[in-house]
């Protein structure tokens, strides 16, 4: 019998939201329910993939047109994929990841530019693979937009590409929810970061093994 | 009227075989006859060109999948076609670009691994663009590895791959240009490199202007 496989969940939304913030509180919840929790990012993960971050976060927002942007974002996945996620998975561990594939379909998909047919076509020639769960984290976007610049963390290549894109972003993700809503779920944002830990911990524990 | 379009010419051959000697020598050799050319390299040849590269051409040879190295190296691709090369022919100028596409059908596609199928797919979505002329130097694999290495670049990823690789690619070059004799030309790459550069004149003349 083949061992069992680990779940894989993707927590998705603009910038600022609090993906990482609950990816992060997700994991510690599930390490101290007794699971073996793996917590990784995009574009990241794995060294490969960090290395193509820094060229993807940084800098001015047109240093790469959407179509280069959607190659280096499928690159840096590829890699993640093959040596963080896949392996866990193999293993039978959950892994948590902040950002998939969804922030590919909605940043460079509808809000960067209408490219959703060629994201979706690199995705199933170079990727295939979807998370068992997206939690997606819905909220204001000048909220967020101001939480996210309030950090100043020198990664500020799309908070940089204003306000009017962060709230194409919104949309783009509420539609993404709406069109999967088998995978994805939409949770709502706002309160303290354990209000909103406590609503993706209950939509999580449904999908638990 | 639309204006006259420029042209676009590779230099394609394995590593070492001579093809940055040539490019340079080619684009000199059109400048002297009057033309307006434009040197240029892969991966590379844009600023953000050039960024990617520095992740392809260093370091360990299983540094990345053969799947991530083909997305690697057409976003790069992209980003130079973009900036580099697409404004240079509507400009009316001819290109000399040092590698383009068909590097990366022979060496990811067959020599690396048996993706021409993903490549040729990857090619026709985000790319689509053919030289007008392919000048692919044939070489003994051997000799070129030796001359190649020689040069310690610090850029020795391929180098490193061995010299069965080397085989696999100098094969894979011959089958290209027999696959396609209207756009590639085979040429002998043994002799001084102003022998070798005699011959690329004699057939990149007939494609001029
Ligand atoms: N519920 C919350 N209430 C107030 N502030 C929050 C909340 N959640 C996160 N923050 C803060 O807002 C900022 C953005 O949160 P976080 O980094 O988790 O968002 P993100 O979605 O990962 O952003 P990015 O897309 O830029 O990576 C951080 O400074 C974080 O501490
Ligand atoms: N015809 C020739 N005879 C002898 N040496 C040559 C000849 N052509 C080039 N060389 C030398 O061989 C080395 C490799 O040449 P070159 O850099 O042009 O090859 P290349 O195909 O561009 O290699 P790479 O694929 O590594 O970029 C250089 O040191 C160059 O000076
Ligand atoms: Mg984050
Ligand atoms: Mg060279």
């Amino acid at each position: 019998m083949a061992a069992r496989r680990g779940l894989f969940i993707s927590l998705e939304g603009i910038d600022g939201s609090g993906k990482s913030t609950q990816a992060r509180l997700l994991a510690a919840r599930l390490r101290a329910a007794g699971h073996d929790a793996v917590l990784t990012r995009e574009p990241g993960g794995s060294p490969g993939a960090e290395e193509i971050r820094r060229l993807l976060v940084e800098g001015d927002p047109a240093r790469w047109s959407p179509e280069t942007e959607i190659l280096l974002f499928t690159a840096a996945r590829r890699d993640h994929l093959e040596r963080t996620i896949e392996p866990a998975l193999a293993e039978g561990r959950i892994v948590v990841s902040d950002r998939f594939a969804d922030s590919t379909r909605v940043y460079q998909g509808t809000a960067r530019a209408d490219l959703r047919a060629v994201v979706d076509q690199l995705h199933r020639l170079m990727i295939g693979r979807e998370p068992d769960l997206t939690l997606i984290i819905d909220m204001d976007p000048d909220a967020a937009l101001a939480r996210g610049l309030a950090r100043k963390s020198g990664e500020d290549r799309f908070e940089d590409m204003g306000a009017d894109f962060q709230a194409r972003l919104a949309a783009g993700f509420r539609a993404l929810a709406a069109a999967q809503p088998g995978r994805c779920a939409l949770i709502d944002g706002t309160g303290t970061p354990e209000d909103v830990a406590a609503r993706v911990w209950a939509r999580a524990e449904r999908t638990l093994p």
